[in-house]
């Protein structure tokens, strides 16, 4: 019954039963179906976690490739990337197109954090080696 | 030298090192980044994996649902879920509207998906019990 304490990292209350079906729904399908749910919110666990860090890396390259002055986009790179997504995502029944899709998705976001960091050192350094946009990864 | 006989799961020469930078770029400066770029294909491996195995639980969730005539939508479930990955990404350094953007780019794939069965059950049962496009989950 205590006020909780701010605190920086707030824990979310998330209830993995939420649900808006209410109870015209049988206890043991509610029952099957919670644990369904909780195998997808263990996988978006990892998802983000594995993505955080995934953005950490393309966040050294964005920086290393600024410090030598590399180019931008890695054209034969990215090519690579889909044809080793596309086979992975068909070993593993995954529709191949859509781990294409997952992959541009990702670069075009890696490519809006490189935006924001060219902007800041743009800023910092009055517009000497800016991080390009595009350095994909 | 011996042809390679066809197989249904054929091995993708994958080149880490492939680039079309040439060899303006210093090989140390090369060494560098291909020891970065290999921990991003690490991460991408395991993203492909799990996604792959977090489409098997939302197509199992779509036969319970279609089986039990449940609901397509739980909005209730939706809002947790956002909230829930909203919070992780924050604690992770991630952009927590990156996570929402995600998360919502992997519903609206599986919402496909249950599309795609949808009408294969149609097919096959003439239009009992098809399962709803919206099975988000």
């Amino acid at each position: 019954m205590t006020e909780p304490t701010p605190a920086q990292s707030q824990p979310v209350p998330f209830d993995p039963h939420a649900t808006s079906m209410g109870d015209e729904v049988a206890p043991e399908v509610y029952e099957e179906l919670f644990a369904m749910r909780r195998s997808i919110d263990n996988f978006d666990a990892a998802l983000v976690h594995i993505l955080a860090e995934r953005f950490q890396a393309t966040k050294r390259v964005g920086l290393l490739k600024a410090k030598h002055n590399l180019p931008a986009g890695d054209p034969g790179r990215e090519e690579a990337q889909i044809a080793r997504l596309r086979a992975m995502a068909k070993e593993s029944s995954l529709d191949p197109e859509f781990a294409e899709k997952f992959l541009n998705f990702i670069i075009s976001e890696v490519i809006r954090h490189h935006m924001r960091i060219a902007a800041e050192q743009q800023d910092d350094e009055q517009g000497e080696n800016p991080i390009s946009a595009d350095h994909a990864d």
